[in-house]
């Protein structure tokens, strides 16, 4: 990583994070962590972070993000920006600070579209890039290259799809949207009828909508509904390698980690958090701030808020495997123990 | 979701499907769920749908497909189409109502094709498509924008590969087979040996071969096989995000639902269904109408037809938390079970 | 697969392996299975194989690769290679057979190529390739058709990357590497902070560094780092789908299987392997040749060299279900015993 030559005065990332100033106004060149901090760097503390209070002193950082409690025990020569969420104000700084130099506005002369689009003049759309008929790209839009827009799709404002993402037709993408590369949006989702010669297929109708600052991680995968659309409401965030299936709806500001899998018809509340490689099962109601485990599996609904779990932590294969042994007699273990009850019973009452 | 402007009558439709009309031979527009159901709707039961029944005196629906026991409890002023299996009979249907316009046959001007291919001229290949040398892509094909077919692969008649899909080199797809975006077929297999230094590759000199009516999901991956082919036979529908390894055979008809993983050399029977973020081991041989419930890890060959499983349910976390922490001293609890059982024994035989 | 037109001398594959020649020095047109072996080919005995050992006196196969031990099992008109690992030996005989042929040196027409790109005369560029700004690629590099690499990206000597691979900006890939097709590595890790409105992205300054001799699964997901790198060293394989999130650290020779999942920040060691579809927390440090279990569930820093293990493999659905459901009394079954063993004590010592 070479050394940015731009900086951007410590006051003014204290103001963009509503944060006090406590020292010398210095410029700051990067982010880093507390042990890898050198002149220059902004740094900070994360979880309140009790392993880490000891680097306070012998960190190399030019400032720090603290909380109010953690001020003191920072050495006087360290700039200091003062938040009561110092992740939180980390978060909103990382913005200044990524060099990443997004594309021009236009279209890559490679760029094939079809009848009737609607691009706007400010939208980026790189090399080999296919748009279909009648698709609306917004203003500000990028599409990064190598990306498929099928037809009667629409993508508003400022939403950045990045290389090779594919979009079916009848997708909706609402503003400020992040879909990261090899995402698949509205492929048919997996429903079949039986005969007696096999697989009947249902062609799929619906499509799918996805509200305003959604961000979607690589290669997840999200079918179109049978008869209705596959909902991803506003400010929901999805990790890399989901698989979300056909009529899910996943309410605002859900947040679900990688790996994860989410069958059919399942509708998931408001603010949940799905840990990574969990697997929730289809045609279940999940409600809001429901927080599932990672690696847990879903077989029932659940409307109450809370964290639930069926996690089972790898151990040493010595300790597992004469406990997993015993797990299938655990039936019979049970019944042997009822036994021994009542014979007391009976012992005792005799 | 705009409306569509042509109908269908529900005659035809009930002759498609081989179902009895009861009542009006009305339009229909659209299928619907029974609750978002209006007129022109036509509609249908799923499951046996006891909870669903009470939807058949409100809905709006001009049409519902339903078993005889389900027609008398429908009001008289809908129509109603008779069939034994409702959930085929509408998936047969759903072909009228898929308004997807396919691709014109030809190749777009962009396609890059290697020597001595052969290309039918009913076939479809978009834009950027890339294909290899010796490829025969049959009658009325279909390759969406971005694909790229390698050396010496063949896709027979009526096959469709939806953007961005990848076939290496040798791989072989039957006849109406439909390939999500995304997906990769006739990668090496993850086959290593190991020296001194670390890791060997083996090359692997197998090819795909997939046969006819078989449908894959988005992002799914295939890996070629070692010194013999990766077989997937005819009618198995597989869905996203699922990872087949080289050497697997899968067996007629079979389904595999998303994030499921089917490791090196196992062969998978026929008639079987694999539920979805289950895992099957490698080397195994599992029978035909053998059903793996969802999220079950498999490490046993199973030729009995039946549901196997390992499935734990998520619990709310302190129910889990307690019974977990026990399960690492199960073996010490069935240990001192024992010792009571011996302790009364030689109590009661004094 | 036809039958290649080239063969081998027996003779030349023994030099090669260092493994000592029995009988005739014969070409050898294919490496074929023990079972589906015939003349002209080359097999060989995986694992010890006991259960394949039958099959030496019926194999038709031309030569074979045994252990010293099997040597005298072996028919006398059939060649044989003696070697003390006959698989590491098959695995360095199969570049023999591998019939891919590789692209030739240069850019395709169609490749788009950013500004001050350092591109190697003897590097294969393929159709619809986008190079970014600043990019290198070393000596017989090879990018198959549709490949994106961000600006800053390098590419070092000999590595291959296959169709559609994406790499993000600021990528290393060291020398030797193989990419296969769909992979995406640098993408933004999954880093968000909470404030009221809903997440806060955390924008990610970090890359990701990949050593030499790597290999990559089809489909799999590697994460940029958010303010270091994320790491992948020396001789590391990865398998398809698997997913490897932000600041993650893999050592060197490593092996991951399909499906599984790294959450951020975890550090795994040298050596470890992983099996399919299990799942690591984050902010872990795993040390070296530490094994994980196929589908277990690590939310714990293992530092000791061993195997982990959470499986619970699948069984037949009435012996798993009778037994699951006494898990969820576990707790109760346990203070149950307990109080069994009291009330005996306090009988037995009146």
């Amino acid at each position: 990583m070479s050394h940015p030559t731009t900086s951007v005065n410590l006051s003014k990332l204290a103001d963009a994070v509503g944060g006090r100033l406590r020292g010398a106004d210095c410029p700051i060149f990067k982010l880093s962590t507390l042990k890898n901090a050198e002149t220059g760097s902004l740094s900070f503390l994360v979880p309140a972070g009790t392993q880490n209070r000891s680097l306070l002193k012998t960190t190399r950082a030019s400032a720090l993000i603290l909380s109010p409690a953690l001020e003191q025990d920072c050495p006087s020569h360290i700039s200091v920006i003062i938040s009561d969420d110092p992740r939180l104000a980390f978060a909103k700084i990382t913005r200044f600070f990524s060099q990443v130099s997004l594309p021009q506005a236009g279209l890559h002369p490679t760029v094939v579209v079809g009848e009737h689009a609607h691009i706007a003049a400010s939208a980026s759309v790189g090399a080999y890039c296919v748009i279909g008929d009648h698709v609306t790209l917004g203003e500000n839009v990028i599409l990064y290259p190598g990306c498929t827009i099928g037809n009667d799709s629409v993508i508003e404002a400022n939403t950045i799809l990045q290389a090779r993402v594919t979009l079916y037709e009848k997708v909706r993408i609402g503003k400020h949207c992040l879909i990261q590369s090899g995402v698949v949006i509205g492929s048919d989702g997996f429903g079949f009828a039986h005969d007696k010669t096999g697989w009947v297929k249902m062609f799929h109708m619906g499509g799918v909508v996805i509200g305003s600052h959604v961000e979607i991680g690589s290669n997840t995968t999200i079918d179109r509904g049978l008869m209705e659309d596959t909902i991803i409401e506003d400010g929901v965030i999805i990790d890399n390698l989901v698989q979300i299936a056909h009529n899910v709806s996943i309410g605002a500001r859900t947040a679900i980690a990688g790996c994860t899998g989410i069958a059919g018809s399942t509708k998931i509340g408001q603010d949940c958090m799905i840990g990574g490689a969990a697997n929730i099962g289809g045609h279940l109601e999940i409600g809001n701030k429901v927080y599932i485990a990672a690696t847990s599996s879903v077989g029932d609904s659940f409307s109450e808020p809370g964290l639930y779990t069926s996690v089972m932590p790898a151990k040493p294969n010595e300790v597992w495997r004469k406990n997993a042994a015993r797990f299938l007699y655990l039936d019979k273990m049970a019944k042997r123990l009822r036994d021994l009850e009542k014979r007391l019973e009976e012992h005792f009452s005799n």
